[in-house]
């Protein structure tokens, strides 16, 4: 296989420098032109043909733009004549649409995974998906990775003695175990009841809370209702302190505004999987990079060595 | 289209029976011969051209067998000119593969998708799929119906006023609250905790069974272990009395001993989606027939009719 | 066939109204939802099982929000069993990205095309595509209107004995003659140069305008220059009066404005193959509509009759 | 391309291990787990990113499982990134439906091929297929290989001056005498007829047999029925002797038995494509490798080098 | 579905013209252009939508030309909405190249067959095919006819009471053996060998000939080389007169004129599923019209009864 | 990539061997045959294995025998495991068929597109298509070649000062003005009218002509008309002399005789894209070779190097 090519949509062209600066290639023009109809062209600028291409673009606000630009890059890229073309999409929105629970709905899960190889994508590089089974939605290879360890270094500095993982869903749970085994911590998790009503809450945690420095840890924060109710529990349940981590910090409205006015909460963690404007920064946020985890998958994946050894859950 | 034709291959010939009798057509008849070399072959002994053919087959034990008898049937409908072939599947054993924990290994739940559609199938009628994703593993429509209410109304004869339904699992437990309020009795669920060593332990019950008279209720049961673990805790916590209900009666090895000769157990209710022979049965299981449902379903599809609006969860 | 259900998606559902309404059938609701993380899901209201569904959306600003819920739509009624679906898209924007005239650049008109099929789209309803090959971008039947019938009814109500039809570009003039023929008029056509400086002007008007009362026809008109610039010439040659007819009346930015304050622009006419917001509304706008157009065509496509006959170019 | 991975199903394994080591590469590990419910589960354990990978597994007896599993593979070893996966499939033996010949029926020759193209399979290795159109059945290229070589040494070894090769079966008969003219004897074939009542006998033997030594020459031998009659007719004719040689040695039932019981019987020869598990061995059988060449083959097949050269039929 | 439209290409427009007055509706017409650089268009001047298409081309001489019209044909029936398009070809030239019998070849009954279904065919109608695996090659349903029937019914007439049915090829005895039955008479083949030097003559005959009445029966007849080799060694054995009958007369070169001038034989009958030109009739030549039984089958797929029912062997 | 293997067809022999020279590969044999029955058969006769296959024949007359050769050279390499199979097409008849102007009439570009890839095409290498759209009709890779540089180079020998390149048609201007810039002389186009009773007429030339010496270019030149009535204006304009230039010298009929009787005309310059029988030469025609372009651009389609980097239009 040729030289790698690396390209990047509008949707987070940061993460994209950043993992090629950790690679040691340069990342390469890509034009968008908007047309006066609305309608987008790509254009990349560096040769592709009999490269490896790989394509930076987490499907994030706003979904849609980004989600066509990077199907017109695919489009491009297959035109170009590139040998292989990889799609590093650390963020896959739609994942969320992943079973039929009304009648007559859209499945976007399924749909855009199917769009994204019609497109010409070969294979796709994701990060922790909403659940594990979306991988099984898409027909090409998936190397899906987690960003346990990075979280996990960041609060390796800090003294864990008395700290507990807590999970704000049962569902989850797997992973904050995960977490608790890195950082050698107990763990526990709240229970989400769907009961009569179909309304949620957070009912109860399982296992000891009480007078611990706790870590809260999700796969992503959009509006951050649960993490507010969980830490309505805590605070009940009698926990010392609350720091929250999450690999997807999507913050949507003044979702970190709340989070951090809980004066509780001592820091808010999470990854640049998805960009976050400046103005959203806080005190208390503190955004960990997964670039450098990327770039090792980039140049495993272009070199043919296994992705899985090195993500492996501890 | 033309009239319905409906044929079984060998994993549950007796419910194919049923449901034609339900729809008032005659379940037409297959031959499969085996061959010295161990190889299957097909005939469907009814005419098929431009006709709307069923093909009812749960993927159960043995299951290879059984898949592969499926394939060449639906490759015998589609050379022999069938106008549509849906496929009746009460039981999607590999449904339970539908994510990749480990390297390398195969996601059956999506292959065998995909293989079913390869060999012709144009719509797939389940029932009570392991997780609703594996919905969306299917790139033809799927009808997805569930059995909550036939197994109400086995429930409803009997006085229910101090009853709690339990689920063994939160995960499980939105299909527990709807079979709560179908009987107009209170929920509980049993929280599985997968901590610190990959061991799995229904740790406490949420929701009140002191007292209560339990139903427990789950999609399917194997091993029964599950459930056996979820009765000690349930004594524990001081339940009256037990029965158990479930969807798929898989009854592996010998489950069903194991659950009948837990004395508090009154009753043991699954369907008939899975065959259970004649030596299995003991004097507290009852297995009631989903051939109804599956025949209202089958004529709804060849009508046109929505489905949807049939099975709706309450 | 069982009957007809009509869907509109959001980008121009006054048309899909005035349609439904000429059909004599109901427009069936659809619910568009948008999530915290920016995704759409879409559901569509009412049985579509067996059915003969339409999708009416044109591919209008914001075509990428169009086109994403497009797609969700097509899947989400093939997931509902739809016997047969087709996309009733008066306005198809890509159509202008029909060719690779740069490296490594996208083709979106077919790209989009593909697309559309992938998520299930069984034939298109298009009108006056910008040019005729990119009908065959499409591997489904395409039936592909044009809107020089309802143009010519508006005109015919006029003194049309010293008119003559202008078409901006030879390269449309094919469909100005047709026009011309309709009215019973001469047609002379502006020549475009793109010399020596990729620099297009119109350097002259072949046939003659002198004294004569002009109508400009072009199949688009988004910015405007082109039609500014081809009444330059006309005034120079000493046209008496000037009307501008055109199918798609994009009229982005302030093109509307500007071809207003034309003084000897007597009338702008266009149809509703896009949506025109109120407040872009001038004196001299005149909006005709090809919903009874659109709802003939669905009307035969449903009853199996002849499309061509109905809209053959006289 | 990178390096070879070669992995072997439960079918045979013991040529997988023979040709791995004639390629000097080792053979990589496979789990086949089966679940309560009687699913498999498959698990490369070896690194496939990238690589060349070959999976070994003739379709012998059990046939359905030894497919699904294989099917298995295919899907880990796609969704393992596989730059190519070849199947070694030295038996196919849905190779023998290969026509309609009755209304209705499956055409699991062709149904099957379809299948592990769906799975992933990119080229097929195998080994004298039931008839020479069972190629075209397959969408990928098919390398076929024969065992003609290698029972051909066989018999060199002794003294063939008065010997001469017999089909059994004109359809037959090209490759027999492909086999006499790399033995430098005549060739004599039986003539099976199917007259008016379908019943098949070996009418006569066209071709000088009298007082020769016979090497009977079969693509495979099943139930040995024909062989049987055949060496009736050759006893009838005053043959002097007896050896019988075929590719695929299945022997259902007691058909190695019933041969070796026949007294002018000298010797069965069959090669390795199936495995015989050794209580049926007897005295008389001789099984040959065919692991040789099939290595062979794989290593040509991994570097571009021409198959047809090295096993054209002399 | 709507009412049939059948079509014709340039191959055999007198067969079409045939079956359609059979069936009691019109040929439609086609017009054909072929342009200045040789390129061919089609137009189907019959409505198409939603109609029960079939299109009539036998892959005859001049193929090449017969064939890419056929695919044109198909081409513009699924551009025109047809509902579905059946191709009735009751000759498959490509049919012969059924296998790979060297390296590097063509296998053009797979490939042609592949075309056909991507050019938009949606069922096949094909005559005794060459061999019965090609059926196999087709992705899509094919009703497979022969043409026994017309031929037994052709002979009847006449004292059949010393006659024998003569197979040239043993690989095709079994249709001569049905053949014989429905004439209740005797039957023999030919033995053709392929020693060792890959010359193929006709050895033997087996089966008692002498002083019968003889009809050789075979498939097609091009050259004719076999049918006069056969009749050398009927002559040897004393056979006392020969008839000739096959369904594809192709009759290439001076094949007829040479048939015709051996003086033994009576007749030479074959059906029209190949156009014979008038210049090649001769007195001994008898055209038997299929156009009945091709019109009885359109019938019965239009009407979507059993095919099969009609044309079993006997 | 392995080394290159270059095959050719029998449309045009000499360009692929001129190619094969300036690359300094052999180009490699292959056997045609042609049956009895009028079907080809075509052998690749040099391995193709893991090879970089480049297929070369132009769609010239005969044009159903060449593409039909061509389809099953591509199923020959396919099936002899080629890495890469590029049909080196350098004239594409059926690129006129770009649309669909009158009802149930093939689109020939757009379904020759696909065959091509259903038959094993990875990629295309064309020259000049006839409209840029068609392009868009592949769904593999097309690497679009002109022959800009070629024709230019020609006439850069001359004296130029008084030079002016004329388009037949201002739908080409865009090429006429990008071959004048290569020249650095001047431009003008004929105007085509297709006014009210569809005749088309060159009604006049934009730019300056009286005096010049005039070089006319077009894509290609079959009957010749639009040239011999475009001569007829410039004449009557004035022009001095007449030079005539296009890509793909097609000359139906008697057109190279019509134009060279035309005493202005004083040189017709084409190119080898199309083979040019030896009687059809006249002491006007120079035929320039598009051979060294070809060769250059396979090289870098071999190495992986930009195409569209060497042939930009200036």
């Amino acid at each position: 296989m040729k030289d790698i090519a690396v390209f990047s949509g509008s949707a987070h062209r940061e993460l994209a420098t950043e993992v090629c600066a950790h690679l040691g290639v340069p990342l390469s023009p890509v034009r968008t032109s908007r047309f006066a109809n609305d309608c987008l062209e790509v254009q990349l600028q560096a040769n592709c043909r009999e490269r490896d291409v790989f394509l930076v673009q987490p499907l994030v606000h706003p979904v849609q733009e980004n989600l066509v630009e990077l199907l017109l890059m695919l489009d491009a890229a297959r035109g170009a004549s590139a040998a292989r073309t990889t799609v590093v999409m650390p963020h896959y929105a739609y994942a969320r649409s992943d079973k039929k629970d009304a009648p007559r709905i859209s499945i976007g899960g399924r749909l855009i995974a199917d769009l994204l190889v019609s497109a010409g994508a070969d294979r796709i590089l994701a990060m922790t998906l909403h659940s594990p089974q979306v991988h099984g939605f898409f027909s090409v290879p998936v190397d899906h990775l987690h960003a346990l360890r990075e979280l996990a270094a960041h609060f390796r500095g800090s003294d864990l003695s008395n700290t507990t993982v807590v999970s704000p869903d049962l569902g989850n749970a797997k992973e904050a175990a995960a977490f608790a085994r890195l950082l050698g911590t107990s763990v526990a998790a709240g229970a989400k009841q769907r009961f009569a009503d179909d309304r949620v809450e957070i009912s109860t945690v399982i296992g000891d809370v009480a007078g611990r420095d706790i870590i809260v840890l999700d796969d992503e924060i959009a509006k951050g209702s649960t993490v507010i109710e969980l830490m309505a529990r805590l605070r009940e349940l009698g926990a010392a302190s609350v720091r929250i981590a999450c690999t997807h910090g999507l913050f949507s409205a003044d979702a970190l505004k709340r989070l951090s006015d809980q004066p509780d909460v001592l820091e808010i963690v999470c990854t640049n999987t998805v960009p976050i404007p400046p103005e959203k920064h806080t005190g208390k946020l503190k955004v960990l990079s997964i670039a450098p985890a990327l770039a090792e998958a980039v140049r495993r994946i272009h070199n043919g060595e296994s992705v899985s050894a090195l993500f492996d859950t501890p």
